[in-house]
């Protein structure tokens, strides 16, 4: 049998602003065979998510960050290549957190198998996974969408985004997208179903979204922060809930802004308006997952929610597809193909 | 009959930053005798509360705000003195929004009657009144404190805080709260019975805050902002709940603080501690005002629940006394006594 490598990005260093190449490096390590309970697993797809960047810093937020000379972590779709457990076969496919590597030896913890008849393999890193969950549970459960609200949504086209936008409609409300290239716009509106999308890089989008928005904004799921935030805060009902999702917009700062202190006109909002803000990580919904997957996955066989992804070929690709995110380069669940996909034809 | 007359307090112009004694005028209004379906009110107690300070703003709130040249709102209990009307008689003892005078005219709408056998009837101001309200729906409506919760008050001994404390103490929790004056902490430990108590004048407030929530905080109840704010914020766990009440150290300012944008930290907490932060207006709770009385006022019987009031006789009085609640000066609820209350002995 050849030796069983493995091809890293490991995090060199930690960035400072902006992820640069040089921030990490490729790894070749060799794997040995599994051992009892092990198995050897193929990383099919990688996902790429903004949450990513969080986990370069060494500040302890909901979860650990990484290690610098560690693998970058990841969820990913593997393949079993190899098994010596009893409840893994060659040839299963399943989710889990393998990091930025092409092969991991695994105890099979925390991995769910995936049928690749019910969906593609790929939708259980997006629309079907972590980033659909939290779209579901941050806009029913803390945002609370009543039919005729009017919804807003940051990133209308992302991962999170898309999902939110469609599951608003279908809550029958009125649902207004914030998204930045005019091509995204058009898709929210013509494919996902969208009343309107405004773009963060118009001049205006403050008196755009007010066109967008006659009867005010009773739900914002925030994904972005930053102006973007700026323009949709003014526009919250009394009573309005927004569920705070992302703030990718800050997530390469260094250093403080010099803006003045918004917090005490935010917090005076709150108060007069009763807005209800309230964070979301998707780990604490685990107990909505058999709900989402049974309402989620029957939305996508009618045809009623969409999704797109944006694929992109290669291990050594994934550093520069992960820089793209924060310059809204993808368009569409981003996912690096690390390895052929079986069940596509 | 001699002549109707209204001592009145009138917002002469609007205060900048802490409102002057020359922000207000006394006015002798000439009344006319009831006509049909009127009755003349006799002023006993005028409730002083922070929210006076916006209504001086012309800035569109919650509620309108006060135009000058007219009568400053207020909460009030009246007697009535005269009556056209059937649905009052002489002597009825009615809570109501009269303002800042000594009698009014008024055609019986949105008064309630009190009666004094069941509580004193300057308590339908305080803790059987709005600020009890606020406190009780604020804590356990959006607070949601369960038993061995941390739970964390501002302003700890005021017309709300005291009841949010003591709320949180009867439910199981953890008390700690945050005072000024040295005098109040003790009040808050040995009368209300508050698990601890911090002054905001301490220089280590933080620290010391830290030491009296070894757990963290759960739930916290803000009444003023700023610092002290500040102070708790970094002590919430995930999933703490955060009641915005009042932030009455802002009120008074006039100014954009040269503090740095501390939005998007807050902002980004709230994402990874799955923070919810929820304003109230007592307006919105109606509904809870049964079960409010029920249970405050059993508790008030039991002994279970305690409550101060500060009482400054005068009319003339009010505004000195309304400037000294951005001080701390006043201890318990701040009461105007315009006239005698005849239900005391």
């Amino acid at each position: 049998m050849k030796p069983l490598t493995s091809r890293q990005v490991i995090l060199a260093s930690r960035p400072i602003g902006a992820p640069q190449a040089s921030d990490f490096s490729i790894n070749e390590k060799l794997l040995n065979a599994p051992e009892a309970g092990e198995i050897l697993l193929r990383t099919i797809y990688l996902s790429l998510d903004p949450y990513m960047r969080g986990r370069m810093n060494a500040v302890t937020s909901y979860a650990p960050y990484v290690q610098t000379g560690e693998v970058m972590v990841g969820g990913t779709v593997s393949v079993v290549e190899a098994s010596n457990s009893p409840d893994f076969t060659i040839g299963d496919f399943v989710v889990g957190y393998t990091g930025w590597q092409t092969h991991a030896l695994h105890d099979g913890t925390d991995l769910r198998k995936l049928d690749p008849g019910q969906a593609p393999i790929s939708t259980a890193l997006g629309v079907l996974g972590m980033p659909g969950l939290t779209a579901y549970a941050g806009l029913l459960d803390i945002g609370q969408p009543k039919a005729g609200d009017t919804v807003v949504v940051s990133a209308a086209t992302g991962a999170v985004g898309s999902v939110v936008g469609q599951i608003a409609r279908i809550s029958g409300c009125r649902v207004i997208g914030i998204a930045g290239a005019q091509e995204k716009c058009r898709y929210a509106v013509d494919e996902l179903g969208y009343h309107a999308c405004v773009s963060h890089h118009s001049s205006d989008l403050k008196s755009q979204l007010a066109e967008a928005c006659p009867d005010g904004v009773d739900v914002y799921f925030e994904n972005v922060g930053g102006s973007v935030f700026d323009a949709v805060f003014d526009h919250l009902n009394v009573a309005a809930r927004m569920t705070v999702c992302g703030m990718i917009s800050h997530y390469n700062e260094t250093a403080r802004s010099d803006e003045p202190d918004r917090l005490p006109r935010v917090m005076r909002a709150i108060l007069t308006r009763r807005l209800k803000i309230q964070g979301i990580i998707v780990f604490d919904y685990s107990h909505r997952e058999p709900d989402f997957l049974a309402d989620v996955g029957r939305w996508i066989r009618n045809g009623e929610l969409r999704y797109r992804e944006d694929i992109v070929d290669g291990i050594d690709n994934a550093v520069s597809a992960f820089q793209g995110l924060f310059t809204g380069k993808n368009f569409g669940k981003l996912l690096i193909r690390v390895s052929d996909d079986p069940t596509l034809g």
